[in-house]
């Protein structure tokens, strides 16, 4: 092992990538590095179907950054669409050859259902366009969220001081590893209700990091995450309700706003919701009961 | 008419929402109102084949702000996508039923393609997997946009000066109309290479924002857009330069940073891309030949 094929770590770091820019001001320009959020394609091929007829299928591509956790991010995503509802369904998870390019060798992961689970990818196509990571979604899959979630929202609990809230943001900075390099990355984190960081991660795509979040906690037999707070560094859209919904988190937190239709999916499935939570301040949206002493003192 | 009937227009935007918040600080909470960017569902449908065998199939529900630019999104989605690349393949845009949900009477588009137009819907599903609104893409993707293009981006031009770039950001704000109240929109707009405004769309998604922009164009015979520069008000992800690249345009400008697929993608196109334009500063990431006089003075 020869010393001088250590590199710089950070140059190494998958997450990240270094590239050449031209960086311009008033004064002028000057080439230099600059190191951006990493994104690759993630395949996810099902393998699925009684023993003498199993099938295979690759089921989505989503573009993700390569941090290492892309089993959680497979069993998560699988977990929010409503594909798999119990660890049991899974009997393996592991990279593997690719169903759509057979020259691709990384970036694949095979997920093994047990026979009994039944896989219906013309269900899955109208999930995927109806409610996944495009933002897509519509009215027809709140009823279908409803429908497929295993799981229930406590009613009013847990409950949560506010000043455990005010503290979330710092403690996922202090965190975070990538953000503060590229500005490009967001972030999805667990807390308790003593606002104790339980697991963080983060992607280029907001609904990867929370789908390998529940990937996480499916794997750990954390599932349903019914005492957790949910933070992520984001705004909060539909599709980030419907995923917590679906691993049972009670409370989201943002830095950022929400959108309209969170607010009403929140209001309706008995979640707190909370928005612009920065600077010792936030707004909450739906479900104010699970905050202690809200009202001014 | 009644005068009373009248009601204050900003309650009447159909681009917010009035929500009823607890606006919590560390001095405790306060029951008020707060203003969210609206979002709603809007079901694409198609109708297509021949004469005797017309066929009608919803083929994407995308969540969008409700700016009245529906017609755009549809037709701007249906390009980015190849579904479309001429404006005689459509015969109409309009409001109509929804395929999905026989209740629905409200957004839903409804676009009649000409007979001769093939539309598979097997490829657009694997292409909608694999490169669309979803941040769902791939290596099989780029070589599907290069296939599905019918523009080419011009060598080398046009040229804009670094002190018209360092206007944009400006020029946006000062145009846009939801994103102050909210702090939820995107913004997408295009200005010439002199920094004159030419379009400017806004939505939740951003990947929306663009689509409308190019049904606009596409609506208004301004396809490819071989002279104009993109500003868009967040990230640029590998989906916003493909879309971009569908539309023939040459230089992408962003507020926020790129990831790195965009920046490989707008490098293998020969499209000049620019990060963090804010401040009177910018970094370029690709195609640094289509900014005049840019090393130091």
């Amino acid at each position: 092992m020869k010393n001088f094929d250590v590199i710089n770590p950070r140059f190494e770091n998958p997450r990240v990538r270094q590239v050449s820019i031209w960086r311009v001001d008033t004064e002028g320009g000057i080439q230099t590095n600059d190191t951006l959020a990493a994104e690759e394609p993630l395949e996810i091929v099902l393998a699925f179907g009684r023993n003498n007829q199993r099938k295979r299928q690759s089921i989505s591509i989503t573009m993700r950054t390569p941090t290492g956790h892309d089993f959680e991010l497979a069993l998560g995503f699988l977990w929010t669409e409503g594909v798999i509802s119990v660890a049991s369904d899974v009997l393996s998870v592991r990279y593997s050859a690719s169903e759509l390019d057979k020259s691709a060798q990384t970036n694949v992961v095979q997920v093994d259902l047990h026979p009994s689970v039944k896989f219906d990818s013309e269900r899955l196509n109208r999930h995927f366009y109806t409610s996944s990571s495009c933002g897509v979604c519509g009215k027809t899959s709140i009823d279908m969220v409803e429908a497929t979630s295993c799981f229930f929202i406590p009613c009013g609990k847990p409950v949560v001081q506010k000043e455990i809230l005010f503290d979330l943001p710092d403690k996922l900075r202090a965190a975070q590893s990538v953000f503060d390099i590229t500005g490009a990355i967001h972030a999805a984190a667990l807390f308790d209700t003593e606002g104790v960081l339980v697991a963080l991660r983060e992607d280029v795509g907001r609904h990867n990091a929370l789908d390998k979040l529940i990937g996480w906690a499916m794997q750990n037999g954390k599932l349903p995450l019914n005492d957790t707070i949910l933070l992520v560094s984001g705004r909060t859209s539909f599709e980030l309700v419907q995923k917590a919904m679906m691993a049972g988190i009670p409370i989201i937190a943002a830095v950022g706003a929400p959108s309209s239709l969170a607010v009403e999916l929140a209001d309706d499935f008995g979640m707190t919701l909370i928005g612009f939570l920065r600077q010792r301040r936030f707004n909450v949206y739906a479900g104010s009961e699970r905050i202690e002493n809200l009202k001014q003192d």
